[in-house]
């Protein structure tokens, strides 16, 4: 039965209920982490062998002959440039390999664009009387707090299972030269887990900005982070915005830090070879090299793009099964009541849910009294607020199966309670 | 005799003479590199086998039990902060261990200040009508390439054998709150070799600043890089600043860039606690964490700051004799000619010489005809002007020995040549 259809009284004897189980659950004393989108250990266990890869006696010479122990290439190896290159089909020269955080690149980015401008701007963005970005919301926490910090006003522009409303998206960027970029995840979207429809990547790329400096940054965190075999396809931007003469339009990220290891993997911006030159210059201040040894022990691990897709099954064979269990139970826990919404995502490390309006931060409260911390509500919007208290992001990656199915009793337990709470007022 | 005493037809022949050396050294098409401090591959082999220290049976846990492998730990490793500490004579809390690049952690510390300011200040810098930096000169080119990237203007400071001229930097920083920074490489300074007396450490620690927000960048790069049994000694500045309440004054900055892998290295911060609150903070906008497994791999090779210590002697096999040749080879080619001054330096990367006034951009130009690049004339002031055109940085650390011998012969010949031909008019 649904919630909303019972009477006063079923409603009361069903909170009776939920806070008995409650109160049953919370004297567990359990105590579980399900705030981040992290790996599990069997997850980092997978790459032990990289570290095997480079030793004594190994030679530390790129295919060029550069050795890579030493300064200089401050823009990658070679060899890790056509690795990602491969993998994101663009070519080498788009590629510019960073350290081992592609939010430090994209903070970074920001960062001259704001201070120095981008290619083909005429000043830095600081120059302008105000700075403003496009936020699809649900999105990235960390996006928002990239901006935030540099004080650049941030709008709410609403997500769809096709991507980010592009008619919003149009109209502003087209009309508004203080509108400066858009944060983007475009496959398995940062928290709803939706791939950029085709359509949406091709208005991405002819977009006509009012600005002569608009940026899309373009998280493409989880590009081969897939879930099933039936895996959501994401249109190359690159070739699309090529036939709008948009390529200067595109800052591309992705990294290795959920395939390898999230604290030493590698990073990379891709853009258009006008964008990496102007780059390039204004790293040439910041830098003289990132770590090259750790991108040639990456290259030799993975042989090529192909050994690195192949790779990601022995991710999916770790993580299938936590997000089969978090969206079964769900189904099976809350379907019926009606009082959640959520998605089953094909790849990438969340399940975006979005419960009745009010009570997301209630939810969120009693999980952590109970015993399970999970990402704080409001977090997935600028400035941490969710307008309608609403949506809450589940990472099922960290905890074992067994510790995630008594984080998802302990959710659904709650979500029960703060909405039976709030609909009896 | 010296060049300056001889009669006009003794300089003509001398000329003659030189020009004839150089024909013949030109000939032999050589192509040699002394243009940048960079370790040797025999430099590089040294640490080869701290590739063998971690493997995939290797326990990835720092001492506290944390796995160096996932997210998180932005300010490093326990492990890796007391190795610095000891190293630095500081406690651990003020160290925050960062990627590959102490130049990076130098940028990011500018770019921070400048745009969102620094403990106790009460603006960003950038809030300023201008921002001002003194540049001790000669000085590292990377550094005044950071500052003049953020516009800063930068105003040189005359360099002694004690250190940069006290005198100077205490009136110019008492008096002019737009100073907000100098940068020192207060130990084997770069290009000099001179490490700042303890005179010149106390005054520095006791500097009153005009500004509230004035930042001391002290480049520790060279700080167990010694090449005699009677190295340097620096004094500690922490210890030396609380003494006056100084301790948020000083940003100090080291890596192992010049002891294990210049491209793979642990780069840190050593601060006052308050200065790491406060960068940890902003800083947790820029990523999620630094190579930790990279930070472990170090540790672990070192074992303490005693193993790293006692480890610089093989660096110094290599490097003495290299350092033992140029300045054996500019006295006995050119002392009694007294047209060069140079100091021998017990420590560091650089044997800095200074040519007669207007002579050294062309000394660097027949050096690259002969086929040797050295650093340009004037890369070690700001804006790259030496007033004097004097100044020309030898870095013999890169060309295997009988490569910089040659190197070296050039450049005595180039020497001679450009000064006769300056003093012929």
């Amino acid at each position: 039965m649904k919630l909303k259809e019972m009477s006063r009284a079923q409603l009361e004897a069903f909170r009776d209920e939920a806070l008995r189980e409650y109160e049953d659950f919370k004297s567990k004393g359990l105590s579980l982490d399900m705030s981040r989108g992290k790996p599990s250990k069997a997850q980092l266990d997978i790459s032990m062998p990289m570290l095997d890869v480079l030793n004594s006696t190994s030679d530390m010479k790129d295919k060029n002959g550069v050795d890579v122990r030493n300064y200089g290439g401050l823009t990658g190896i070679d060899d890790c440039k056509e690795l990602f290159a491969d993998l994101l089909g663009v070519k080498p020269s788009m590629i510019i390999v960073g350290g081992n955080s592609s939010l430090n690149l994209m903070y970074d980015s920001v960062a001259r664009a704001y201070n120095f401008g981008v290619y083909g701007g005429s000043k830095p963005w600081c120059k302008n009387e105000k700075v403003k970005f496009l936020c699809p919301v649900p999105g990235y926490d960390r996006h928002f707090g990239v901006t935030e910090t540099f004080g650049i006003e941030m709008i709410n522009v609403p997500m769809t299972p096709q991507g980010p409303d592009m008619d919003t998206v149009e109209r502003l960027v087209s009309s508004d030269p203080l509108i400066k970029g858009i944060w983007c995840v475009p496959m398995y979207s940062n928290p709803d887990g939706y791939t950029y429809s085709d359509d949406t990547v091709r208005r991405f790329a002819a977009l006509k900005p009012a600005a002569d400096d608009f940026r899309i940054f373009w998280d493409n965190a989880y590009c081969v982070h897939h879930l099933k075999d039936d895996h959501d396809h994401l249109l190359n931007i690159f070739d699309e915005a090529a036939k709008n003469g948009n390529e200067d339009m595109i800052y591309e990220f992705a990294s290795t830090s959920k395939i390898t290891f999230p604290g030493a993997g590698v990073a990379v911006i891709c853009a258009s070879e006008n964008n990496v030159a102007h780059i390039t210059k204004q790293l040439s201040m910041q830098s003289i090299s990132y770590d090259k040894v750790n991108m040639l022990r990456h290259v030799r691990y993975f042989g090529n793009a192909d050994g690195l897709k192949a790779y990601m099954h022995k991710h999916r064979e770790v993580l299938e099964p936590k997000f089969d269990l978090v969206v079964n139970m769900l189904e099976e826990k809350l379907g019926a009541l009606d009082i959640l919404r959520w998605n089953a995502p094909r790849g990438g490390y969340f399940v975006s849910v979005y419960t009745e309006k009010g009570c997301a931060k209630e939810v969120v409260r009693l999980c952590k009294e109970g015993g399970v911390v999970l990402t704080g509500a409001g977090a997935s919007y600028p400035y941490k607020k969710d307008p309608d208290d609403s949506n809450i992001r589940l990472s099922p990656s960290f905890p074992p199966l067994d510790e995630l199915k008594q984080a998802m009793e302990l959710f659904c337990i709650s979500v029960k309670l703060a909405t039976v709470t709030e609909l009896l007022g």
